[in-house]
């Protein structure tokens, strides 16, 4: 197995992108709970996620989400991240929480609806323009709950067709990723269920198009980084929306649920050159901190990403290959598993403070009184969450 | 097979207990969507269920939520449901949307909080000896989110022992019963997962207390009517809450997603004596209509019930009985497919029309204008959902 | 919703291919229980697939399976069953049981390996030019057990290399239809697991090539009807390996263990252009009898595929399209599913009659004497199953 | 957390059953493979069961097959066994192979079918007698493919008669431990597919009767350590048969699927009193080598429970405990990570080699030349498999 200074180089430009919605409050249908020191604005949520960067050097950027992070100026927002060492990142749209979109949005019968929703897109393009942004992630929550509501054929029909519009409005260094996800909250079909149906609209709209790979949103037993192969094989896997779930759209903390799924997913996206300066594959968390602390959560979540990617770089991969090749089921496996069960956490540890961040950054943060100072200062206002 | 006829009698006595968070608004953590007409007090939704049993005779009581249908008075409360035909049902208590039950109710490490929820349970019990409700049913958000997060042994004996306390102060005539539920809203684990933990927690109370089986609370795969077969056997078979569902709790109206599954549930109920007036299993319907009208979808919901009991008692059983003996599988798969495919539609409509009640329910409701009517005058307030 | 008479002429046509090893003995690892009168030759099992025509009218073609169909003269063969009014259909390949598979076939890391499995395939090709079959139909085993075992992404490589040479050798008039399947035998990947493998496969060959849908060869809680709808519109969909499962791929019969899901899908099929003369789907059955007799068994399948054809050509396509732009979701789902509880079987049997066959073909078949015959026949020999 | 050193004392007595059927070949319904080496008779299978125990020094047991492993002189080859260090462990029944089982064994509707399988019971019970076996595992096979085929009442009421006879035939140190399975062989329904059934039906034969759990016998998501917590805590965990899953019954390597999984169930195993001197908790195998080289196979498989057991052990459970109770979410979690984090592989080699073992079990088994030496002996004669 390689030793840990042979990889650590390419630790060096890990970049994690931090979805804004991750430091309001989220919950389930039952319940939201509140917590003190949760963001009223943008600018907090964008405060918040500076402090994960802070402590792991892993988190640059900042995902916005429309209308969820609507201000008046852009430009300013743009300039208080910078500030703040952090950039704006993927623009992320939103058709389910307008009452117009009850049956659909991009999708939906009626072309006025459709229309809306292009708009809404087009008022992303525009933002994206503003901030600096390349990425607009589309995710729908597009579907129906009874057989019969809606026309399957009809829908996917008219889905092509409204991206095909919006695609048209894209900015040159722009891109579109359009999210899959297997149910929720649509019950008997959602209209870009899996990777297929999201890899043939993109490929139908050309080469700034590509797909967003969600981990959570994958029927039971599904093997994630076949597809993760795939779609670099394929040239079309733009993004990660990166989290972990046992049963559900759970959005637990990436690694959480299954550590060693993510350690394979990793693996592959570095055997495909899914990883690296060349790659332009991005990598972003989507993740609900629903009973836990969410910038402790956030950090916990990039540093498993970070310490999952050493150990995928680790893996002895001519020797794997010679394993492959030869037939050695248990030893294949057992390389794999060699990088996987090693313990990087004390090098990356040292590997972080010989560049001046934190050994722990947990422990680090904890220390810091962040948290207690923004549990008394914000006091008042409207808490942020998923429609606010 | 037994004609319709000889059937016909044994559908007479037939009850379904309809929820009273039916005809509120529901919808999924990313929006719930608002409808005119809908309910701002527990007595609009009663005179909604009214209308229910109204158009189908078959749905004479009505399932209280605590605290959302609170009153001052519920003698009163009685006796309005009284003056429109239907009883107070099941009393439903609500341990998940306190902030204290953030980390659990009943199995909680505080004996503070568990006594909150205890105190919770009194008090459902005080309301069940006003309304004359027999059935106090049990649903626990309780569980975890993450490995570590709880002690799920010590929660499964605080259960244990907050369960005791709340038995012992049910009335003579009073029932506990502890519905299961496999995920959601808790990811990891749920302190009472599936019906073994709900069968051993209940035995271990004593005869007043059993099982309560939501048919969308399992695990893929599952097989629903060996649960039902199995707990009638084991005489613990309380009550049902009856929807369907695609993958997870989707709350879907009963039947929809898999009719033949439902036919095969109410056959193992009349197979295991569950249906009659011997019986002492409670039928009832836990439903969300999140983008369909809420009285039509409770009406269609009973419809089903009843269509596919209908279906269920048409069985031969004799003959399956000596194919199942004869080893004659496509034979005894044949007989029970033939009642499954019979159109039982237009009996029921005849039967219906012969006790005075409309032979179409669902048009009959749609030409009454009751729905127009309401949305004309439920306007203002604040219209009831979950958390109200 | 049209009557009978209206649809009755749709069904003329309708024609499914039956697989000869569905009259041979199938079963599980634990075991493969043999049974009186089981063919032991090619010729058996194509005399036993005409008696499921001859009682249904349905089944004119009989599917291949090579190397267990293997003749010397597939001339001689063609005409056998030409006398039994058969046709010869697709002719299925098979790299799973020789042992120079273990690791793979067409995906194998050894070039001999991947040419001994091209080469069977270039064998298919002649076979088929000499039963004048138009398909080859490729389902293929190979897969890993364990994480690292194999390259996942330079299989799937290799299996484009493959597959591109197989391709350049089909005849003028054939198609290669390429199977997916979500797992087993191979547990922790397949190489073709789902529809947006093949699809992306078979895109890159050209267009005579398809995907194969397997109506059991998905993960739970897939929505298989999508993927129809999907497919029909991508142009892609070859063909169908009907059976039904209720976990895994039980291979049961078609509809047995959820028949509003056969229905749904026809209704795909139908509503997609996937059915009738101009329609180039073609639609196998693929079932494993394992406990039940295996000729009325196959006879109980083509009958479950025509009686939810005709349910899904009965639902009134105008009012779903009107109730759908209504966004009346109970309207829309109350019509289709009117279409699923007609009781369509009277019908059938009658227009059945008035074609001079058997209104009841299972009872016709049960009173024809062939079981009793052929079990008292088929003394000594090898009993056909899979490896023979 | 701990220090390795202060738990290794209770690495000391642990004890791994292995399967004897391991040791022979075994596939899927689609193919198995044979190897070189493979033996053909229960010595030679104890003798392969022996060189794992002598390269890891945790598998002192053999738990026999009957009649897979049938043999004239049971105290022989308890001698046999005895010379290499190894005892004969718990006898495992077969109700599956013989043709009478088609329909079922223990449940069948026919009394003497029934007697046939309670028979067997009597002779397993027998042999253990004989070869000092103190457990007899019961894993039935029965269940239907078809609704209607079987009646699943019936089924069971005569499953618990059945039961009850070989019970009451046990020895005064004998335990019957019953097993359960949530599909496969039978498809639509299982007699025990759950550990509610298996519960229900030991706690009603009695103290000597406890519950089997099998970790790949369970639906899609299910928390399997919940169970074991759960029946710790009811006195009725009997016995694991260990092996891991990706989506059926994979009989992988345990571990190997989901290494976190394992964790966590020996994490509930040590917490709730099931592993140590006092505990009665049986640890088997159950697994199938399709692929990989079986001795080593098995040897990875016990290397990877103390692997797993030793990081459990490592749990600072104390601290664990005030997080809980402090609803410290990441904080909790984060202790258990810590342990399962944690490489143990460099402590359990230097510990090994204190023992007078090798440091690496698998390089060493690699190094010995016995593999070449029983393929180069073992030539000729009947590969041991399922079924011989």
């Amino acid at each position: 197995m390689p030793a840990f200074d042979s990889i650590a180089s390419q630790l060096e430009n890990q970049a994690i992108e931090l979805p804004s919605w991750a430091f309001g409050n989220s919950g389930t249908r039952f319940k939201v709970f509140s917590t003190p020191g949760t963001p009223r604005t943008i600018q907090e949520k964008i405060s918040d996620a500076a402090q994960v960067n802070e402590f792991t050097g892993l988190a640059p950027k900042v995902a916005l989400h429309i209308p969820w992070d609507k201000v008046d100026d852009y430009a300013a927002l743009r300039r208080f991240a910078g500030d703040l060492g952090l950039a704006l990142g993927t623009v992320n749209s939103n058709t389910f929480q307008d009452d117009a979109y009850k049956f659909g949005s991009l999708t939906h019968t009626d072309a006025a609806v459709r229309q809306k929703a292009i708009d809404h897109h087009f008022e992303c393009i525009e933002i994206m323009h503003q901030t600096g942004s390349t990425d607009l992630k589309i995710w729908l929550a597009d579907g129906t709950n009874y057989p019969g509501q809606g026309d399957i054929r009809g829908r996917q029909d008219r889905l092509a067709e409204s991206l095909t519009t919006i695609y048209a409005r894209l900015g040159d260094d722009h891109r579109l990723v359009l999210e899959y996800k297997f149910f929720e909250p649509a019950f008997y079909h959602t209209d870009v269920p899996d990777w297929g149906t999201s890899y043939a609209q993109v490929t139908a709209l050309g080469e700034k198009a590509s797909v967003c790979l969600d981990t959570g949103h994958h029927a039971p037993g599904t093997n994630i980084e076949f597809i993760v192969a795939q779609l670099l094989r394929l040239g079309k896997l733009g993004s990660f929306d990166f989290n972990s779930r046992f049963y559900a759209d759970d959005d637990l903390i990436v690694g959480a649920a299954d550590p060693f799924q993510l350690f394979r997913i990793l693996y592959e996206v570095v055997r495909g050159g899914g990883y690296g300066p060349d790659s332009t594959v991005a990598f972003m968390l989507d993740q609900c901190h629903n009973v836990e602390d969410k910038i402790p959560g956030q950090i916990r979540s990039v540093l498993n990403v970070q310490e999952m990617t050493a150990r995928a770089l680790l893996v002895d991969a001519p020797a794997l290959l010679a394993a492959q090749n030869a037939g050695d089921v248990l030893g294949a496996n057992g390389i794999l598993m060699d990088a996987f069960y090693t313990d990087v956490r004390p090098h990356l540890a040292a590997w972080r403070e010989s560049r001046g961040l934190a050994g722990d950054p947990m422990a680090a943060y904890a220390a810091s009184g962040y948290q207690a100072r923004i549990a008394t200062e914000r006091v008042g206002g409207h808490q942020a969450g998923w429609g606010a």
